[in-house]
């Protein structure tokens, strides 16, 4: 069967991944890869950008966040997983971009004007920070992605690529450079079990997929409910409900949470029992993933087989699209 | 014989080599490359920076400088004449250092603060002419040249290097990188035919390698001199005199030349005669230059072949360079 679309998607090795994670990319991830030519790009050098000081951290997790894909189902033989600083190619087309965009452009890119801010750069902003978009259309075009899944807080960096690519085609009359048309994932963010917004590894609200049973039913158990939930018998909310969200998000039986959301709002409902029947849940996903994590990470030689043959198929293809876009510039000299 | 020092030098094509580039740098080069291990590296990505959007010219001037550097005795089989772009672990390394310098400290750079001036950038600076210093401390560091000649408005550019060198072996406890020592030229700059103080391609005031002994006389004619000197009998002046100033850089009688700065101050020395003088010297030096040129750029595939060759020379000391790096960094991930 052709493969439909070229996919990029990936993530930055800095902690092993979540459920929010599962929900919002690896699940999906899992479903294109039969269909679509999918490359996951394991973001090393990006993941330097602000772990400069500790580049120990970026090397222990490129395996976890292996294990993670082979665990969820993500398989090398339909995916080809690869390793960003293994391809030279996307640092020398990143050089090439940085030609094409203005610095002014690059501070007002959303993402990167949030994090900025977020993270209190201020004087400290690094070039490398600044300048990751531009790194990022690089690992987009040197595979010739079509398909880019993103969150929409992402959407500004998929215009920047896309930006970039006009341009160079524009300046070297060329159809060299793709387009990449950017899909934002459909399932709303899973909030962290703190019932903020976000669940992320360092803000410590996450539930890993690593983590083994006790640890789930101890996160589940603390999650946040209904502030106002003094008494069973109360009437309570089920808007910003985490457990309710995430009941919404993994539970098969969508009949029976209706019933539960029902009695919850009438009162009646512990937030034990939902919490309960939230660990179930949670556990009949995870389990099979546990099992495949044990298999693969008692192999960690294999896993990192497969991160450098997927990153020898990604430097073949990396390796055409530069000679191209060295053709379009004229920097062919050697050539035959 | 042990070479003592590794040199990093070298020229962006987008022009023809001019007589500033001679007494500022080439002589220095022909006579550096017996003891020391000497690199020149063609800047074809650098001139890119302000040639976006005409790559053709760099292209074409890529054999010019070539043949300028053969015909003034710049020897393939002592000196290493390598192209930037071929040099992968260039952009490698440079998207690394990124990392390591703020954007602040970037615009802060005396030389790029003045281009940015000069060339009136203003909303329109680019990320790749912003960040050409870190792509500078890529070309020197990659090669570990020890010793960089350079003008002296180039050394807050080395300073800059050595900042990246130090801040990457501190972070990352190692001595792979070494720091770099900037040699300022002794020759003062050679003025342009005009008098102004800078000889530049994109002047229109200057002499260059390739003129032929005609254009060269012509040139020498229109030279500026002392604006003052209306008759023959009238005593003149020698400082600013853009005539003296080359008889000093090219005549190797130096006793005739100060007998004729004598004659000249006290009157009674016509222009044209100290003119014709000045045409003899610079044939007498560029003669050789053009007859080795004419041999040269008889055969485009042979110098061609010496930079593919020194290219790949280059490469196999930057891929060296760069796995000791990576090893640094701990992103040696597939190292046996």
């Amino acid at each position: 069967m052709a493969k439909k679309e070229i996919i990029l998607t990936g993530d930055r090795p800095t902690g092993p991944l979540h459920l929010g994670h599962y929900v919002g990319s690896l699940k999906n991830r899992v479903q294109l890869q039969d269909e679509h030519q999918q490359y996951v790009m394991l973001a090393d050098l990006q993941a330097m950008t602000d772990n400069v000081d500790n580049p120990q951290k970026v090397r222990e997790n490129l395996l976890e966040v292996a294990y993670d894909y082979l665990s969820v189902g993500i398989d090398p033989r339909k995916t080809t997983i690869f390793v960003q600083s293994q391809i030279p190619q996307i640092a020398e087309l990143a050089i090439l971009y940085l030609n094409l965009v203005t610095v002014n452009r690059l501070k007002r890119t959303p993402t990167v004007k949030t994090e900025i801010d977020q993270k209190g750069y201020g004087e400290n902003l690094t070039a490398g920070f600044l300048m990751y978009p531009v790194h990022q259309a690089a690992d987009i075009t040197i595979v010739k992605a079509t398909l880019v899944p993103v969150g929409d807080d992402q959407l500004p960096m998929i215009e920047q690529t896309n930006e970039i690519v006009r341009r160079f085609n524009f300046l070297y009359k060329t159809d060299v450079l793709q387009e990449a048309k950017a899909v934002v994932s459909k399932v709303s963010r899973l909030p962290g079990i703190d019932g903020k917004a976000k669940m992320g590894k360092s803000l410590g609200n996450a539930i890993f997929l690593s983590d083994n049973a006790d640890v789930v039913a101890q996160k589940v158990m603390s999650m946040y409910t209904d502030p106002d939930h003094i008494r069973v018998e109360d009437p309570c909310k089920i808007e910003g409900n985490t457990v309710f969200t995430y009941l919404d998000a993994f539970d098969p039986d969508t009949q029976t949470v209706a019933d539960l959301k029902a009695q919850y709002q009438r009162g009646g409902l512990g937030d034990v029992k939902v919490k309960r029947r939230l660990i179930e849940v949670l556990n009949a996903v995870m389990e099979p993933i546990r099992e495949r994590r044990k298999e693969v990470a008692s192999n960690p030689a294999a896993v990192m087989k497969i991160l450098q043959e997927g990153s020898e198929v990604t430097r073949e293809v990396a390796q055409q699209t530069m000679k191209e876009v060295m053709q379009a510039l004229q920097l062919n000299y050697f050539e035959k």
